[in-house]
């Protein structure tokens, strides 16, 4: 028995360089089905469905649409509005007067909550509606999927950032912290692993938020390092967290701010590298050394993108439609690695994933915890896609010297 | 008459995208002639020429050395080292025990001095040696060159970080503050205004070091752009100084680092993104302020290079040893704009480059201090080669509310 009515998508949370091809994979699905009346999208996610804010995406060119889906950043623009009840019924009351019936919110786990309560109001009240939360963050930190859309491009960038890094570092040596995002789970940092290609190469030293992080371990650590290859190279996830589970950047910044979820806003995230420099060159005596935070270029950088994660994340949106339409049923669109390199698509429960944080499972981190494990390189590689640049080097033999020299 | 000898080519300076593509260029010419007996590599800059660390290039593939070109950052090492006359003449002692007679040296505007030195010392002692100085710098900040080798590729990535920057910023609005390399030049943060593609885009605002930085004058514009948008995009070179001339950073931090060359170390320059921020968040009342400070990122990235810029650096490698051999002349190679688009390499007195600095032209700036002009866009965008990623937005039409709303 086929359901009759409007399908709306929307998108929230942060972005990434594929969001826009799950955009394209459910409005480009919902416009071949008939029971599928008019698809719309709202503008600035949740925030938008209760301002009525909506595009008719029924009246939007399929060519312009495959043009979005290679933009990066949520086309239909992004909300940080995390809804309680009060806002889902508010919610749920414009999706029946405009007669939707299938509705796509495509973000993180704080978005599939939303889906959730949304979808238990329209249970609750005898309103028949699909409610399909499609999955979306660089961060990898969904239940439930061997991986998440948007994590591969991001992770492309990290290990191309790091690829560069070495080669600087090695044209210039020293000490080097790359300060990379993932408040809770370190996939982000520890993808800068893949940038390791000659021996000496980077990055040394990992730092995920997964372990304990111990400014005398780090310091020995660098030290054992630079002593070792004149030079160290050192990626840390934002969010590492000292013995007693704060942040560590809590500690460092008086005035914290908290965004709407509750989460500690990491921003001035470059208060990390500044400390640690300071220590290194203090207590190690190192003069040369430097830090960067990646920053907002990690998850929006336009020219950087995996086509394995370009081809899922349209695959998730595309399958999302499917499965509302032929299934009858609602949840959240989970990836199932099925090979090496295959996947497939099943549906979770929407509680399985909402408000849930997957990290790095231990088998990823070696055991003094501070690098990945080859299985974790075996893991994450194909998700980068193909094309990954590759550094080279010289290898031309030394001449002998002439000169005699004290 | 033929000078016959070994050649020498050295790298000194900060990396960039193309810089090894010069090196392939200069060594691949440089095999191919009779009277060049060998092609020695030194390794770190002239510190290694002083250590006598050559690697006998004559002995390398040209397949690795194809790779290599694709490389970013010094594949032979660099060096900061800025040698003074006696620095000099050992160098020069080391050329003339190793019967080297062409001497390339690929760098920036303090490496041309150090080959005007070397040259200098080998004319007074009649010890005939042709060298050459081959451009190289991201700032592109050298005399007599339409642009530099190197500038290209990091304009790219700037436009590039910003186009991201902008969809970031649309999805979730507010200000974001990118600061970009450049000391004295703002060419590279200049090269942002290519990511304006919709008229909202930004960057809104582009500060330059060659204009005046005033406080009161940015907070003003801030808020104007953000009173019309509800978000504002603003690119910083990190050497903007304020009206008595001092790099505003120098007047935020309190112990300054210095580098040999007497150059006021920047590796701090998030102390202005910081100190912005602040300032808007403050003074303006705004919640949602980001900045980011692009780092090294900007000058070593592995995957984001202009065609147009990898040319030029082969051939300016390719050109210094056709001049050297054929014409028997000392000197700097220049790129010279011939077409819109086209080039041709002259070679101009090491003195007319060494230790010289080129600045944005008056014609390039906007009257207000605050953006560039369409002359300067003009100019950049060839540099950054073909392929630019383009961002797409959506144009479907409004829906019409249903609600009668409060």
């Amino acid at each position: 028995m086929a359901l009759i009515g409007k399908a709306l998508v929307a998108q929230g949370g942060g972005p990434t360089a594929v969001i826009n091809q799950t955009l394209a994979g459910i409005v480009l699905e919902a416009r071949k089905f008939a029971q599928i009346t008019k698809v719309y999208g709202a503008v600035n996610g949740v925030a938008g469905i209760i301002r009525e804010d909506f595009l008719d995406l029924t009246q939007e060119t399929t060519h312009n649409l495959e043009q979005v889906a290679l933009t990066p950043s949520s086309a239909l623009l992004s909300t940080r509005d995390k809804p309680d009840s009060k806002y889902c019924h508010e919610i749920f009351k414009v999706l029946k007067a405009h007669d939707i019936r299938y509705f796509f919110y495509i973000g993180g786990n704080d978005s599939a909550d939303t889906v959730r309560i949304v979808n238990d109001e329209a249970e609750a009240s005898g309103y028949e509606m699909r409610a399909i939360h499609v999955p979306k963050t660089i961060d990898n930190d969904l239940t439930g999927n061997d991986h998440t859309p948007g994590f591969g491009s991001a992770a492309r960038f990290i290990a191309q950032a790091f690829m560069g890094i070495n080669l600087d570092v090695r044209a210039l040596p020293g000490v080097y912290l790359g300060i990379v995002m993932g408040r809770h789970a370190g996939f982000l940092a520890a993808s800068s692993a893949i940038a390791q290609k000659y021996p000496e190469d980077g990055p040394h030293l990992i730092y995920l938020p997964e372990r304990i992080f111990d400014i005398d371990e780090f310091l020995a650590a660098v030290k054992k390092t630079y002593d070792r290859h004149r030079k160290c190279v050192v990626a840390l996830s934002e969010g590492i967290c000292d013995r007693s589970g704060d942040p560590i950047v809590l500690s460092l910044r008086k005035d914290t701010e908290f965004d709407a979820h509750g989460n500690v806003s990491l921003s001035g995230s470059w208060v990390i590298g500044d400390l640690l420099t300071q220590q290194i060159k203090e207590k190690l005596g190192i003069s040369r050394v430097r830090s960067d935070t990646f920053g907002y270029l990690q998850r929006s950088f336009l020219g950087c993108v995996s086509d394995v994660d370009q081809h899922e994340a349209r695959e998730v949106g595309e399958r999302a439609v499917q499965m509302a339409v032929w299934n009858n049923v609602d949840g959240s669109i989970a990836i199932v690695r099925t090979g090496y390199y295959s996947v497939d698509y099943r549906l979770q429960p929407l509680a399985d994933v909402a408000g849930k944080t997957r990290t790095m499972p231990d088998e990823f981190i070696n055991a003094e915890g501070n690098h990945v494990t080859d299985a974790f390189k075996f893991y994450v590689r194909p998700l980068m896609g193909s094309g990954l640049p590759s550094p080279s080097q010289l290898r031309a033999p030394r001449v002998p010297k002439l000169l005699e020299r004290e």
